[in-house]
């Protein structure tokens, strides 16, 4: 995994000094990014240049050979993500100051006993007198944190963090993380259970499989907020929003397809389930693990041969978790090729297509981001009880519709995608549900 | 108990009529505040009155009243505190957008994993690359808010936010609101201790007693974090602050006087322990609760009959919830007396001064406010373990020094304050406890 530093340096003012710090740095085989000229006077400059190398390791050694250079000072060389993660990425702000001594009497005592005694008296109220109404808990026990692994909950927050940021900056929801020191279902499912009354949904995080399913089955059992694991179906609305526009491009019709799943994981499973949702003709999978094969089958996913899977997908989804497992001669004419683990897929895009596919895509281009704020954020507008798969196939249809030109998805930071997500999540809950609404 | 309500209401513009509205208020005895102008044309006004009314039923009549007035429309009117409560009262902020790819590559995949792998590798750089170094949970089971009783988790909310607005306001502090829906002291401190990892300070808040005493040992037993239950530690902080104000104005000195505590529930037990560490020369009580004297005993407070209390203290407090239970035929000259009973004291403080006291205060005089921001942000900053007596001593001490002029104490939404008793218990906390420091 790259991994980029930013390199301070004071170096000498005169012709082919920044020429030598940048052969130095192409020699280590780094790629520079942002260069910020910090100092500039007639006998030297300072700069601060962020480079791309290979691995910490990596970032040492440039760091020697910047500073062998005649003339040329490293002040110092930081590792720029961690960098950016000091102090942490969130803040908890009040929504207005209290200033006076009238501010005090309303937010505080004796005004707040007000808005107590009314969610006392119809607890249907707390959406409306508090932040509840939007806010998401974003709960993990870390034991499967990114291509990490078991790191456990506190080694997580900074994901935990991170999915915070976007869902204020693309959805306005408040977003909390919530570290469960909690690897098994019982402990975990009541920890969160004893504590939902806080927050309007449930998000899962980062949990290992096949924990994560009974996690989540129990929590939405339970519970009388929207619950999702975004690991399984966050990522598959984006998913199927990009074999949508796959579909689109390529005269597919979904209706008429033969999805093939490589991988019934926890990814995996949560595409097959959508697909067959979304009314593909029919959805093969394979894994070679027997519990996940029949879990799929229970959701109405077909469990075959490998060669079957590979042979029979009009759309061929993989989620195997092994780099460069399909052969190139593997691939039909015409397919539909997502091949989605990361950071190294299946098979590259690029020499799926050459081999005949139709459209081919990879992990990187399935950004998850781009589904659980809006779909959280439509579940609290509608006051839904539950986040169902009409819910899901309507944040994917939007999604779809939102890529322009050739794009694949819409671009991430773009909050006017995330709003119309919501706005299709939201139309898409079940009416009998909606009274209970917040704004 | 008293609330504000405010009326909009639509005026005939000619001479008297607002005069009729004012008069009107008056023979409802409310109590005019803001009077806000929102139009104002040659035909008509539109005003917004803020009244304190008796009640809500009253705050009704009163709107018939002034609809009454011939040329008077009311557009409507509302319990103002519910208003300024509709939304909740706090948000949660990224420190700073992602606003670019890069941006997207430092906070996010792939960067996230370098501040994921520094805290699994060293787990005190959570409090570097995390907010949780910034950050205490305030935790309520609802057993016991405000006067209101036992009204539950999620009807507690509205002071939980409260609470945390002050926190990010008067000390920079993230607080997030838990409601932990567990009356029992097993399935509280077990839901705490599981979700503890995500933040750096408990506060236990608004838990009945005797469930909260067990709560709080148990938790400031199993965690590494600082763990305050603020009805009764941070009660008595600002308590201590106020008798000591009290002793520096009467030239009384706390190392050879009597202090004598009425009641010894929550609030008095945790005065009444702050005392005996404060080096009273004696601190005796009175509680009918056997229980309650016991746990008191515990602490090294004598526990006498009530008359003993009453004609041995020289500072005087009393926390027994009975509205004007002391005669002022019982104080005594010179006495300190501190009536803490909310909403109406045990006697009066003006009644108590012309019956011979030195100084008398109540509980409208003795804001917890003043308390807990600045103490956890101390114990954050030190990286202490636990809020020791020394810690509580010195936050009492920088607010009884702070108090200038005629006060009791200082002013509660001055910053400088805050941090003031903020840098007296972090240079109080134990040294070795130190190096883990958050900034």
């Amino acid at each position: 995994m790259t991994v980029d530093f930013t390199y301070r340096a004071r170096i000498e003012h005169r012709p082919g000094q920044l020429a030598k710090v940048m052969e130095a740095i192409a020699a280590a085989e780094g790629l520079i990014g942002e260069v910020r000229t910090c100092e500039l006077t007639r006998s030297y400059s300072v700069r601060e240049l962020t480079v791309e190398v290979g691995s910490p390791d990596a970032a040492d050694e440039l760091r020697e050979r910047i500073a062998a250079i005649d003339g040329v000072e490293v002040e110092w060389c930081r590792d720029r993500a961690l960098m950016l993660h000091e102090g942490g990425k969130l803040t908890v702000e009040p929504c207005r100051a209290v200033e006076t001594a009238q501010d005090m009497r309303d937010v505080y005592t004796p005004g707040v006993a007000r808005a107590c005694e009314a969610i006392a008296e119809d607890p249907q109220t707390a959406r409306k007198y508090t932040m509840i109404g939007r806010s998401v808990a974003i709960c993990t026990n870390g034991t499967r944190v990114l291509g990490l692994g078991d790191i456990g909950p506190l080694a997580a927050m900074p994901v935990m963090e991170g999915k915070a940021v976007f869902y204020r900056q693309l959805a306005g929801i408040s977003a909390i993380p919530i570290l469960v020191d909690a690897a098994e279902p019982d402990a975990f499912v009541e920890t969160v259970a004893r504590i939902a009354p806080t927050f309007g949904g449930i998000h899962l995080e980062d949990i290992s499989a096949p924990e994560c399913f009974e996690i989540e089955a129990r929590l939405i059992d339970e519970l009388d907020q929207p619950v999702m694991h975004d690991d399984v179906h966050g990522t598959a609305v984006v998913a199927l929003a990009a074999a949508l526009t796959a579909c689109h491009r390529t005269d597919t019709e979904l209706g008429r397809a033969t999805v093939g799943q490589l991988g019934l994981g926890a990814a995996g499973y949560g595409i097959a389930s959508l697909m067959v949702e979304a009314g593909a003709q029919r959805v093969v999978g394979f894994d070679p693990d027997d519990a996940n094969a029949e879990r799929a089958r229970e959701r109405g996913v077909e469990t075959v041969g490998e060669d079957e899977v590979l042979d029979d997908a009009d759309i061929l989804i993989a989620t195997t978790g092994q780099p460069e497992s399909i052969e190139p001669d593997r691939i039909r004419d015409g397919q539909v090729v997502l091949a989605l683990t990361n950071p190294e897929p299946e098979i590259d895009p690029d020499r799926a297509l050459e081999a005949g596919a139709a459209f081919a895509a990879d992990g990187s281009m399935v950004n998850n981001v781009l589904g659980y704020p809006g779909i959280f954020r439509g579940a609290l507008l509608a006051g839904a009880r539950r986040i169902d798969p009409e819910m899901k196939l309507a944040a994917a249809r939007a999604l779809a519709d939102l890529a322009e030109g050739d794009r694949m998805l819409p671009e991430v930071l773009d909050r006017a995608v995330h709003e119309r997500v919501a706005e299709a999540v939201r139309d898409a809950a079940p009416e009998r549900e909606r009274a209970g609404a917040s704004g």
